[in-house]
Order: structure tokens, then C-alpha cells, then sequence
């Protein structure tokens, strides 16, 4: 502990709630000792015309230079002419794969015990292509575009994470009886990709059936990687059994290991400003954040002490069943840490 | 009872345990004097040029005639040239909705109580296209369609649904943050066919937040109405709550309330001509057929004969946790009929 360099780290503390749940990370991460320095970047009041966001070009180079952020709720305000901020950051900075472990928390109840899996998302194209056009009045059509580029990236980004973190199958979810060739696409690089790694089970699941198995016997589950929609639903479904986005981390990955890792709950309009946020998602976001730099003490030292405080039940917010604010919920994290 | 006259409805058997509780049905509905005569329809050993299916163009005017319909799994084989017997049923005859009733079954046990919510799925078009190309090596185009003329339609049979059936609330699942014209133009249509039906309630949730509300609360839906992807999850998603397509009814509805019902779930090849499989989804199935008939009599005689003898628990077939055999089952739903 404490012998390794400080790392910068960008941090977006967002909107609504995203300000108080950053500062509680700034704190438990000061308390841990965590050798991270941040660089906050505020999203711009208005438009960047070089981005056509309200993420600013300097906001996407401090990404680019640390290559490493952390990420709170983001708004995109209501209007035309500009990029959905989440979008904007994931297509400039070339994230091409979200990865959500998906665990439960133990001494935190509901109906699922023992989850224990991860979904890898296609991030950069699928459904999300923006391609969109109105044929003639009252007909639509939208492009779904899968390539071989993108698929090969994400499988062989899905198969190496489960060798390193020793998971033992990838599931490759898709609907090829309905789309063959772009999900037929999707599932054959996946499958070439398996051939490198004989060590790791390799199997496909169709994409209404895998939503009935999850909610039916999760456990069978591992490593998941999937086309961008099918990942934005099956993440949000997985999230769902073991409490919801609030207890949930996230992490976009790119070229070169690039990585911005996000609480992807909402910003929480109603109860902002009032001390009851959960900063518990993008705590755990900077837990993976700490490990994808290596500083797996430090990982553990604050999930450890996270988890350890939602377990005792003691001190809790109100999401979390109890009635406790952000700042005591916070306290009790750092009391927590040990030594 | 009994002063009903017959009606004639085509039944198609299907594949693997289809036959076999297709037979259960019918046994059932004799024993429960339910005037239905059936028009017995195998499908094709050959694809048949006139529908480019094993779906023979016999097996279309059947339906075509009686209007109405019970069908049971079955298997497209595999290769190439010719479609899925599904799709071509529900293309041929015009089936563009797709209802989902999906009640908790008392008795039987599952991490879900009191599940009562119906999906309506468009039929058509969406992501089912089947229009796909290959750009260039490597990247492929697939085109969802959405037009105002099939969102319209599948919109106001959800509203008539809701209001014959004493339901409060259409929720329109979707993705229109994303997919801003395509369902855009979904929703659009939805809440524009909403304002004919003051008395009940509506309102719109994007699909990932639909799937994660649905594990997580799913008391809070009634009547759910959206495109066909999201539908095809979504509804075998809700099954799972309630103990998967084993137990779930469905029906697909087409111009002029012409129907064909059917069992979602396979045609378990593993157990097939063992008298081991459960015929409760096809048999529900008839029940909703039934009350498509306005036969409501019989299908609630039918109806609590079955769901009496899985809340009884002592005759079951092996997938609902007993050691009983299909014929030994339907003898017990038949001994269970009320007089
Ligand atoms: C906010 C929205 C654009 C986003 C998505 O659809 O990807 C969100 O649902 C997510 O999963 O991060
Ligand atoms: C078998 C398959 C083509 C079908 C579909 O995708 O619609 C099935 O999943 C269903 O829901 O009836």
C-alpha cells in the first residue's frame, strides 16, 4: 500500500445527483489512500460546435489524454441539433465495449440469490447507428449495421475478459433465426474468435430465450457479449435481479485499454441537492476503475468496505431500505476501510 | 350449456409433442362438451412453391375458412430457400397482433406472485423484415420498418383489449431515444390512438428500463403494447415469471378477428412420444380460443379444470415438479371438470 505513483484520472461528477455521489467517491478514495489524482471536467453550458454536444472538446481530451475516467449520471438537455452526451462520449473516444458485472450483494435482498455474471455490450453500432430515415409519410426504416470489425473486437474483448478474470463460458447472445445475416454475422465471429481460446466454454442463446433464462436460473450464466440493444437490455434486466442501477457498476472500454467507467442510473431530479443520494454505483464504477489500473489493494480495500456497510445494514440511504443521508452512508464507508 | 352450435376450427398438431397434446386438448374439450369440431391440418413433408414453405397453401385456406385456430410447435428444418412456419402463418394469414396473457399460476410456486399483465406485440414488421444485405464483405445492413399504418393498428387493438377486458393502462414499450423516427413513430401512433380511449390509462417506458421494472415490479403493468422484437422479449421475459412457455397462453389475431392460437414453447424432442410433456399451454390456448368464440361458458369450465389441478399439485407432469404422464394429467383436468 501507498507505494505506487498517483495516477489522473478524469472525473465527471455530471448532473442532478452526479455532483454529491462524486464527492463521496473523492472522499472514500482519499480515506482508502488510492493513488489517484482527479482532473474534474465540467459538460459545457451550450452546444460545442467542434463536438455538436454539450460535451466539450476539451472534456473528450482530457479522456484522451489520462485514458482513464470515472463518469456520474448525465442529462442531455431536451432539443434539436445535438448528440445525446453518453452517446457523444462513447463515439468520440472510440468505446467500443460496456462491460457490467452484475453480482449480488450480499445481505441485500430480493428474489435472486447468488447472481454472478457479467455482460459484455457491443457499444459503437447495432441498432445505435443513427441511420434512420422516412421513406415515404407513415413509413419508416431504421439500419441496424453489424460488422465483422466490431463483432471480432467485442468477442475477442469478451474472451479475453474472462480469461483474465477466470471465467469459464462466454454466451453469445443473439436473434439469427430472425436477422441471419447481421446476427448471423454477429454469432460467427464470436465463434471464430472461441477457437482461440479451447480453455473457455463457448455457447449461443437466442435472445427472447435468454431473457426467460436469466429471470428463470441466472446461474447458468457467465461471461455474456451481445449486439449494442440486445447488451442495453439484458444489462438493465441483470441489474434489475440483483437491485437496480443504483447498486450496479459500468465500464466502457477501448483501443489501447482506454477506459471510462459510469453509474448509469439517472441523475435523480427529485432528490437532488438533498443529501439522499446513493453513491454507491459509481463507488463501485471507481472500484473498476482502480483494478483495470492494476491497483487491485486498493480495489478491494474500498469494494471490501462498501459491501461490508450495505451487509452490516446499520447506516443505509433510503433507496437501500434504510434512513441514512449520503454524507453518513459515506462516513460509515470510510469507518469501514481497513487498515 | 350445450345449446351453442358447434363451430368448426382448424387445429394444427405440429411437431414433436405437439400430437400429443394436441390429443389432450381435444380430449378435454370433448369431455367438457365443447362445441368445437376440429379441421385436423398437418403441415407439408415438402416445401410447398405456392407459400415457399412446408406451410401448404391447404393448411392457409383452412384458416382462411373456419377464421379461427389452434396450433401447436412446431419445427422449421433446417436449409435453405423456403421460411419459418411460424412467420409464414403469421405473414399469410395477416396475424398482427400477438396477445400474451400472463397470470401467475396459483400453486404453482415461483419468485413472482400475482403476475396479471398482458403483452400485445406487433406481428408484422419491425426487426422481422427479412430485409438484410451485405454492404460490402464484413458489413451488413438489416432494416427495422415501422409504418403508421401496422403501429396504428397493433395500438388500437391493445385499446380494445384493455377496454373489453376491464383493463386500466396501455403502456407503449420502446426505444425512441435512440430510434427517434422509427419509434417515434411507434409511440406517436399509440398516443394518438390513447386519446380515443379517455377511460384508460397510458403511458410509454423505454424497453431497457421496461425489462429491469418487469423483474423487479411487474404489478406495475397492465396492458404492455410494442413493437415486434421488444414484444418477442418481452413476452417470453414476463413467461418466466410465472414458470416459463410451458404454462403461457398465446394468440395471434388478424383482420376481422380471424385467430389462430397457439403454444409458444418447442417441440421438446427429447421427451416426444413419451407422454411425458405438459399440454396446459396449448390447452390454455384453447381457452383463450374459446373466448374469442364467445364461447365463455366453456372456456372458464376448461380453464379452472386446469389451473384446479396444478393448484391441487397431486397429478403433474414432470416439468411442474410431479412424476405424472400426460394422459394421467389430462385425466385429472378431465375428472376436475365441473358439471
Ligand atoms: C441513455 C441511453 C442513451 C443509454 C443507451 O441506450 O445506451 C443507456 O440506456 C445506457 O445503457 O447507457
Ligand atoms: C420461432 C421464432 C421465429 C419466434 C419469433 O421470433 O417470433 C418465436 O420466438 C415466437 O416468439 O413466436
Amino acid at each position: 500500500f501507498g507505494s505506487q505513483a498517483p495516477v489522473t484520472a478524469t472525473l465527471f461528477p455530471g448532473d442532478g445527483i452526479g455532483p454529491e455521489i462524486a464527492e463521496a467517491v473523492q472522499k472514500i478514495f482519499k480515506a482508502a489512500e488510492a493513488p489517484i489524482e482527479w482532473d474534474v471536467q465540467l459538460i459545457g453550458k451550450e452546444v460545442d460546435p467542434r463536438t455538436i454536444s454539450y460535451v466539450t472538446r476539451e472534456n473528450l481530451d482530457s479522456v484522451l489524454k489520462h485514458r482513464i475516467g470515472l463518469k456520474g449520471p448525465m442529462a442531455t438537455p431536451i432539443g434539436k441539433g445535438f448528440r445525446s452526451l453518453n452517446l457523444t462520449l462513447r463515439k468520440e473516444l472510440g468505446l467500443y465495449a460496456n462491460v457490467r458485472p452484475c453480482l449480488s450483494i450480499p445481505g441485500y435482498k430480493t428474489r435472486y440469490d447468488n447472481v454472478n455474471l457479467v455482460t459484455i455490450r457491443e457499444n459503437t453500432e447495432g441498432e445505435y447507428s443513427g441511420l434512420e430515415h422516412e421513406v415515404v409519410p407513415g413509413v419508416v426504416e431504421s439500419l441496424k449495421i453489424i460488422t465483422r470489425v466490431a463483432s471480432t473486437r467485442v468477442a475477442e474483448f469478451a474472451f479475453d475478459y474472462a480469461r483474465k478474470n477466470g471465467r469459464k463460458k462466454v454466451t453469445a447472445v443473439h436473434k439469427a433465426n430472425i436477422m441471419k445475416l447481421a446476427d448471423g454475422l454477429f454469432i460467427k465471429c464470436c465463434r471464430e474468435v472461441s477457437e482461440k481460446y479451447p480453455e473457455i466454454e463457448y455457447d449461443e442463446m437466442i435472445v427472447d430465450n435468454t431473457c426467460m433464462q436469466i429471470v428463470t436460473r441466472p446461474s447458468q450464466f457467465d461471461v455474456m457479449c451481445m449486439p449494442n440493444l440486445y447488451g442495453d437490455i439484458i444489462s438493465d434486466l441483470c441489474a434489475g435481479l440483483i437491485g437496480g442501477l443504483g447498486l450496479t457498476p459500468s465500464g466502457n472500454i477501448g483501443a489501447g485499454g482506454l477506459a471510462l467507467m459510469e453509474a448509469v442510473h439517472g441523475t435523480a431530479p427529485d432528490i437532488t441537492g438533498k443529501d439522499l443520494a446513493n453513491p454507491t454505483a459509481l463507488l463501485l464504477s471507481g472500484v473498476m476503475m482502480l483494478r483495470h489500473l492494476q491497483m487491485n489493494e486498493y480495489a478491494t480495500r474500498i469494494e471490501k468496505a462498501c459491501l461490508g456497510t450495505i451487509a452490516e445494514g446499520k447506516v443505509l440511504t433510503r433507496d437501500l431500505g434504510g434512513r441514512s443521508k449520503c454524507s453518513e452512508f459515506t462516513s460509515a464507508i470510510i469507518d469501514n476501510l481497513d487498515d
